[in-house]
């Protein structure tokens, strides 16, 4: 008898590839040197000799879920400025205190962020933030993986400007491999009204340059997307269109505030857009129009944005919100059915970080970026529809396992890579100095 | 040294009693004959021999969470209708379904469903449906509390409305003290246009005489409160109002559609209103104007409505979407805050279902339904802000434990009165059995 070699197999599972391959029910799916090797029906697959199984009766195989905008040390001011308008919140609340922020408190604060990320099944994120080399640190720590990229703000300052503009290209090059690959690197302007329009055209020329993406707000707030068209006398995505900014490797975070020939300009750049429901909707910034973006041929992700003004990282919660709010947008419940909603947490996730090669569904030969999730819950039972129980009936907390980059990250809800009290002590402990300093 | 007596006691605990109590960071709670006898800060504690401690540090204690509307046994029924109209829903998938349901099912789905509940912290609900005496037996044996309406839907069939408002009346004479008077019942009419006039008229004056509420749908449907304008010449409020139907029992779900004259009725008449966002926005029916219906004085209690247009059983995500739904709807991020949106799945639960006396705030003599939550979680980290975690971070499955009348019903998420892997095999036995049928 020939066997093949594994460093893990997961047998008997029910398998969601996202790909163009339907559900199979009673699976096989083995991982070797990070990658999937063999995905199939148990009865088919080849005998394995792996180092480890899981055993996946009653769980499905899902890919992990990547959250396309996010800033993650922002743990650390969870429930800090509640039931607040954004300029509030920005400007009495989040900016004083990030003045404060030191490289350690972004450390632990982006570590708690990781460790609630493996507990819901999130296995890459995009971030955006400052002291971002301490992010990628604690990424490799969890074993996540991730598109980093460090914040540029110039909001007045040049010289501010200039030094972010340098740090963000010095961390975009340093760290493009970081974490045996896992970690890729985009730049971080943060929007068109907080960088002049030289400097953006900069960046969009040393992305260019450096072949990385560029990680943007765009049309968040209504308030500032008027200011921008009163002073430019352009909106937002027509100014970065007149400054040939927008390409396919932008990532472009809310899109809120469009125009019908901003969503056309979106589309024929290929601009990716992620949706972040949750925060939207606390923040107040109005609902944006995913389905007319997904029919205008725009991929569109998913974000939780920061844990600041969602406040958790929940991507489950953010699939079910997003289906949910759309239908409420548009007043017809048809709209946004469950599979687009899934397609955005996975395989357009994964399109929108210029990563669908490697991951965001499973298929042989893609980097092994798994989750199993507990189908034996009451809240799953009776599964009539897959789909639909994933959008709308799952909790975070149903995910039993999680595999990133082919290594077992979390094992029946223990987490392998982070001692947890330890991770929860330091980062509330940052916090809490921090509001004393 | 003189002991005090009780049968459970729970310290070093902080408690959040959601009366004019503020919280207590280092508390006991004591439990006797199924009522609170003592709450207080630990220091200040008498001695007590309890027959049972739970360790309370590092747990959030608070009253149980009150779902004042849905239909349980429709688990049954979870993801079988997706992405589609209320009309196509009811017409297509549930009337037909329901047709086919026998006693067994209702119990075996309402027991399922009273198992997700108190996994997730629901401590009493207000349910409307078929067979309720199947629904009774089911909180009776999962030792929850609950208010029970047997429907009355008439819906151009005087025989069959008249045939289930004597069982309807009869369920609610028989059941009104069952399950150790933890079941209060209420008659169940389902709306002004699926029960005629007359009928209606003898539903009011048959509750009024027994002493016992009435539960009914207002104003869900866009569609269905424009026929009712256009075939009697009055809103559904109104309607009801020129048949002196309003009082002060009657619990009134989803009220989406009013204009401001209906909201000043049910504030004269003391209506309570039940707000049941997620189900809301899955069906797009619009959005209930809570700012104003709470402004205007009306009690506004909380539901999940039933599996299969939620399709979970979670509180905790229905407090989020209502606060986030909100401020959506008023395009402000400071409408409904953090405790408004507390007390309506609490104290005004409470109000909705009659029952403030009994239950719905920690007091001393009121009867024990208590839950604590885990608050070492990475989601719950930092803690700088105990109400805006409950609403936005916290997830059903943070809750540790759950008391019910003095009854430890789960106890470090193990359910002591029903068998979890029984109860989800039977439901999806009956389940799969009824769609052959």
């Amino acid at each position: 008898m020939v066997f093949e070699e594994a460093d893990l197999i997961i047998k008997k599972c029910m398998i969601l590839p996202m790909s163009n391959i339907n559900v199979i029910q009673n699976g096989l799916i083995a991982v070797k040197d990070g990658a999937i090797s063999y995905m199939g029906d148990i009865t088919d697959a080849p005998k394995f000799k792996a180092e480890k199984v899981l055993e996946g009766s009653g769980k499905l195989v899902m890919p992990g879920l990547i959250d396309c905008h996010t800033h993650l040390a922002m743990t650390l001011f969870r429930g800090l400025a509640e039931d607040v308008t954004l300029r509030k919140w920005l400007e009495e609340s989040i900016w004083p205190l990030e003045a404060k922020l030191r490289p350690q408190d972004v450390y632990d604060g982006a570590l708690l962020g990781c460790l609630e990320m493996i507990k819901s099944g999130i296995t890459c994120f995009a971030d955006m933030y400052f002291f971002e080399s301490k992010v990628a640190e604690a990424v490799e720590k969890a074993g996540l993986r991730a598109a980093l990229a460090s914040g540029i703000i110039e909001a007045g300052s040049q010289e501010r400007g200039e030094k972010m503009f340098r740090e963000a290209v010095q961390f975009a090059q340093e760290y493009r491999k970081y974490a045996d690959g896992r970690i890729t690197t985009f730049l971080g302007p943060h929007t068109v009204y907080t960088c002049n329009q030289e400097l953006l055209k900069r960046i969009r020329e040393k992305a260019s340059r450096m072949s990385v993406g560029i990680h943007i707000h765009i049309a968040e707030s209504k308030e500032m997307a008027e200011k921008v068209m009163k002073n430019f006398g352009f909106s937002e995505v027509k100014l970065l269109e007149s400054l040939q900014f927008l390409s396919d490797d932008v990532l472009a975070a809310h899109c809120i505030h469009l125009k019908q020939e901003d969503t056309k300009i979106l589309a024929k750049r290929r601009v990716k857009v992620v949706h972040n429901p949750v925060a939207n909707m606390k923040l107040a910034q109005g609902v944006a129009k995913v389905k007319e973006l997904i029919e205008a041929g725009v991929t569109v992700g998913l974000g939780t944005d920061g844990p600041a003004s969602n406040n958790s990282l929940d991507m489950f919660e953010s699939m079910k919100v997003a289906a949910l709010l759309q239908k409420v947008r548009y007043k017809d419940p048809t709209v946004l059915p469950n599979r687009r909603v899934l397609e955005m947490a996975t395989i357009n996730g994964a399109k929108a970080l210029g990563l669908e090669k490697q991951i965001g569904s499973l298929e042989i030969g893609k980097r092994a970026d798994i989750i199993l999730i507990d189908l034996k819950r009451p809240n799953l039972t009776p599964l009539h529809d897959l789909c639909s129980s994933l959008i709308y009936s799952v909790h975070g907390c149903d995910v039993d396992s999680v595999i990133v980059d082919g290594r077992l990250v979390m094992e029946h809800r223990e987490v392998k890579t982070l001692g947890e009290s330890e991770v929860m002590e330091k980062a509330e402990d940052a916090a809490f100095k921090l509001l004393e300093r």
